[in-house]
């Protein structure tokens, strides 16, 4: 999946992932209305409507990005039938050729780290027949348990040939709280970092590894760091647009190849149609105000890249 | 949701709570061949066999115990259905007047956090009715993005008199080695610890907070030392049973006042049947195993707790 994330990187010609996160603030009134009407201000209307919403853009951007990014946390907040929006969301962005990457943080000792990594990339057993659940191609893993707890995720991937991204340094402003802390004399996120590249060295693809790491586009300097310290190991960079994080500042997270990192934005793109630039779309227009911003993000990319 | 939490201890008298992790492994032949009867070789069968072995479990059990911890992970795993399992399952031990902390080990950046929160312990409006996605009473948290994934979290707790366990110094064997780096002269789980006590003390209930903390059986000594760094926290304590903790490596996660720890025990309780100390009982007899389990589970801590 490394490769083909790659490869849909090199036909897009942008290192770009859209962050599918919807929220009730986000969804356009009248999808939000029509589902209501049809199933009642219920749990349903609001998987419905997530699923149409998230159709609509995904439709309209699938041929101008690699990959897509669906925080599950999101999903889950509308119990099972937002569960079930999810579900429907990956198979379709997969039937459209996208690569996705379940947002899902997780991460526990051992065995139940087995069940999450099984649920998500691989297959279970029922009577002789192999079973997928959820069915991504890469998802984030919390890093916090340690070794026992990310190995899991790791003889997956080698099986599927699928991948993880770690959290390594997160976007969030009070990451360094624990992420930051010195060890000796260095901060615990490079640490966690140097372990990824020990893990993605053991599974590598092509070019790059199955196991990349997760870094914030609003922590530039850590980002610059963490890119030397592991050279085959994709970064997943959220942070940019609504969180902060610009163009420039993204420089350092590439390798020489241009490659390496894959920059993510949700709101920027999935709530365009809601920000000034984009208002003549309208909320009907949701779609394609989400596809001008990503045509944007591509350009302010391309030109911080030079 | 402490204080309910603390009734159903005194009243049960057992510091117990069963973790339900249901796998293939564990579920009786004769359960799961008639799911597959009914359903296919399917994940359906694999949600009916959980729910039917979880039933028996509980009606069994429920008497005796204040308390349950399904693993999500065991049920996410089989996808779709196995996630209807697990909500069905939160939703009966309630009936039965047990408090369900879900292990969901979640965490991230500051309205992701939020929205697990709402789905797990809260709820959210579509159009102007509010509605409960998952509906646990506790859940399991994930510190390393810090505060600011933490206190989302917290924020939904106090609302709805719900609680948190953070994960402080989990069991598995390498929960060391980023837990026990050290920072200045401190490990950094005494740092999550100190932020536990922090948190806990903004968001009390009668006589503890609902803010508690994870620390496994497998480590008797941190589990001491994070006992007076978080005095008012209750301290979930995995690892008991099949992971190697023992009754008498629990006294000091303890208070004086005989309360402030919950020992969970898992596959010790709910695969009894398949221990040779407990055979008797037979596959059919899986569930009154369990019972047998959880009444030597009691006396074992009962005794080391003198």
């Amino acid at each position: 999946m490394i490769n083909k994330l790659i490869a849909n990187i090199k036909k897009t010609n942008a290192p770009i992932v859209v962050g599918l996160d919807p929220t009730m603030k986000l969804i356009p009134a009248f999808i939000m209305e029509k589902a209501i009407k049809e199933h009642g201000e219920t749990l349903n209307a609001a998987g419905a409507a997530i699923w149409e919403y998230n159709k609509g853009i995904i439709d309209a951007i699938y041929e101008y990005i690699p990959a897509v990014k669906p925080q599950i946390a999101m999903y889950e907040q509308f119990g099972m039938p937002g569960l079930e929006a999810f579900d429907k969301t990956v198979r379709y962005c997969k039937e459209k050729g996208l690569v996705v990457i379940g947002d899902i943080k997780r991460g526990d000792i051992g065995s139940t780290s087995t069940a999450y990594a099984i649920g998500h990339l691989g297959s279970v057993k029922i009577g002789s027949t192999l079973l997928r659940g959820f069915d991504e191609d890469f998802v984030t893993v919390n890093p916090y348990l340690g070794s026992d707890g990310v190995k899991p995720f790791i003889e997956v991937c080698k099986e599927e040939k699928k991948g993880i991204f770690v959290l390594v340094k997160t976007s969030n402003p009070s990451s360094g709280e624990f992420q930051d802390q010195l060890v000796g004399n260095r901060k615990l996120f490079e640490l966690v970092g140097e372990k990824v590249n020990e893990w993605a060295m053991d599974c590598m693809g092509d070019e790059y590894s199955y196991v990349g790491a997760v870094v914030g586009a609003t922590y530039p300097e850590e980002g610059k760091m963490m890119r030397e310290v592991m050279p085959k190991s994709f970064i997943l960079v959220p942070g940019y647009g609504a969180q902060g994080g610009k163009g420039k500042d993204l420089v350092h997270f590439f390798n020489k190849d241009g490659l390496g990192a894959i920059v993510n934005s949700s709101r920027g793109i999935i709530g365009a149609y809601q920000q000034e630039q984009y208002a003549s779309y309208g909320d009907q227009g949701y779609a394609e105000a989400a596809l001008a911003a990503v045509k944007a993000m591509k350009e302010d990319i391309t030109q911080a890249l030079g």
